[in-house]
């Protein structure tokens, strides 16, 4: 069932065959680098593997300075830890018995961590844990403002770390403070009235811990579009950026000023013309299932007067400017994804290309990684 | 790199692990009657697997009386073929030298055809199966105002008949018009109309052809939303629905009038509350990765009350009207797709139910077939 890698190492770019997803190695290598150096001395880093799905980008996060990794479900965390990351945190609630069991396997593998927002699911967690003889990090999340997940700041936030800490298999870690809607308010001083409104909120629930003798080893949070805020307000510990490593069409239409790093786009999918019906039309064989349109169309990477302007099942049409250079049958476009995460999760290889020619393939091992 | 299913045989629908995509093997096998009874003694059905993406879903659509399947990419009639269907439609143009060359295997080992819309095409799909020696069934696909690949119909349509037959490696099989923007239009009378206009085209272009003494063997295309009307228009031999297999949200929202069949919802996802952050909202651990939203919001299945209005990657809101019945945390929720396709190429198994219980785990072996 494991679909083959639409190149082989050594290949001319242009010979990958289409669709495929494409990873400009010396990009990629750079946004790791611009992330690392701004967070140096400052933050911890804990990238988020829910954008890239692959234990060979985990490790070259945590190579460039990354404590560990991030996920959103347990079974992209076995993929992780299948891949040899020792420390995952997951960064969302898990329930029910089924979910719960594999999480306290793995929690006996690797260095685990787990959020919660409610004290049935402490509960459930806890004796998962004992069945297994496990033991694992738990995170508060606070609900700041997104109106998903999270526990309330302030006294049931303490309540709840009360419930967490009268568990024996839990270790309470502290508190997981993410404003997801935050990332693409695109005015600067907007995204950072949202993350100072969250960080209020975590000082507050912080102070009560405090009040309350708990001690609150951590706060973590944040993503590619708001983590310098983050930084700047002293308040977190850790960040959990994942989107900065590729960069998308939609966080390019983010307002970015310093001290923001300007992150390269390093994602791409390679698109083959498979028919040109008409002068100003060429439609390419990439459609919804080769990149996601949830967060608009992607964008035609360096061919002005191309524009990609709707995309069936697998076909995406791309009109062509009076004044542009035509592309012909069988030539091939890079498309900028319009969201990275989505659009990943459809490949089973990362094609990565350095000076034009393939230089590695990475499986995207927890690609379709659900629950 | 396969994902576990997320299921047993056996296992009751609320023991499956969430998300797991479900198939209600009932509604499904009353999905295949009905096209079944539709077409017969009227056209051939050669159903889409760009759709389903599963060789055993596919063997159950012919046996239900099909003649083949068509495909819309070489990776995805490789393992059409691979599953044991001896008769593939790729209805679709395929460009370049790689692509083709495995057009080519593929026709040595199954029945296969393939669509065309330029003459440098045919020339290459010409060299690659005479260097394979191989020989395949090519059809002429006309543009009929989708406004997507296609040969202009009437004599641009008449020439590029010419240039296949003068391919000794080629059968000139047909014409094949489809109008993919025609099956969502709301009105049955609008749909209709449409296709009558299609129909106007197509007829225009078998007429150049039997003048110029070219025989045009069959016309095939057509699909869930606007079948009925290619049969009563008696243009075409052979219809390739897809969705009618499963009925996802959007085809919900077109009118419905005799003579068509009423498909039923045979396709769910299957959603676990994973928060309760308020009295009126429920997060569920189905988001964007898991139920495609191109075509809309999935719609919660058989709970009054309950709307799914918000997607993000690994979230889904579920808003809770005052007088509904609310979920608690763990309970499950069925969700309808908004696109069956794209929502498909999201799982890697189809888990079958029948009477609340799992009876099959069918693997998606095309998921991902992109090239």
């Amino acid at each position: 069932m494991t679909i083959r890698a639409p190149a082989e190492i050594g290949m001319r770019l242009e010979e990958v065959d289409t669709p495929a997803l494409i990873l400009d190695l010396d990009a990629f290598e750079g946004n790791l680098k611009r992330l690392a150096d701004a967070a140096r001395g400052r933050v911890r880093v804990r990238a988020h593997a829910k954008t890239h799905k692959c234990p060979e980008i985990g490790k070259r996060q945590i190579a460039a300075g990354a404590v560990g990794l991030c996920c959103q479900k347990v079974s992209e965390a076995e993929a992780m830890v299948e891949g040899g990351i020792a420390d995952v945190l997951v960064s969302n609630e898990i329930v029910g018995a089924r979910k719960l069991a594999r999480l306290a396997a793995l929690a006996k593998r690797a260095h685990l961590g787990v959020c919660v927002d409610n004290a049935d699911n402490v509960r459930e967690l806890e004796a998962a844990m004992q069945r297994a003889g496990a033991r694992i990090d738990v995170y508060l999340e606070l609900e700041t403002g997104m109106r998903r997940c999270g526990v309330a700041p302030g006294e049931p936030a303490l309540a709840l770390a009360r419930a967490i800490i009268a568990c024996p298999s839990l270790r309470f870690a502290g508190i997981h403070a993410y404003h997801g809607r935050a990332q693409h308010i695109r005015a600067v001083e907007e995204r950072r009235a949202v993350i100072k409104n969250v960080a209020l909120q975590v000082k507050h629930t912080k102070s009560l811990l405090q009040e309350a003798g708990i001690a609150c080893p951590s706060v973590t949070g944040a993503g590619t579009g708001t983590f310098v805020f983050e930084m700047e307000l002293g308040v977190w510990d850790e960040i959990q950026p994942g989107s900065y490593a590729f960069m998308d069409w939609d966080y390019a239409r983010n307002e970015w000023a310093p001290p923001m790093p300007r992150f390269e786009h390093a994602l791409f999918v390679l698109a083959g013309v498979m028919s040109r019906p008409g002068p100003q039309l060429a439609i390419v064989d990439a459609g919804l299932k080769a990149s996601s349109v949830d967060s608009g169309m992607p964008a035609v990477w360096e061919r002005p007067g191309l524009t990609f302007t709707r995309a069936s099942d697998e076909h995406g049409w791309v009109e062509i400017a009076p004044s542009a250079a035509a592309p012909g049958l069988g030539d091939k476009l890079l498309l900028v994804p319009g969201h990275c995460d989505p659009t990943i999760n459809l490949y089973d290889w990362y094609v990565c290309v350095r000076g034009g020619v393939v230089e590695a393939l990475w499986p995207i091992t927890a690609r379709g990684a659900l629950y």
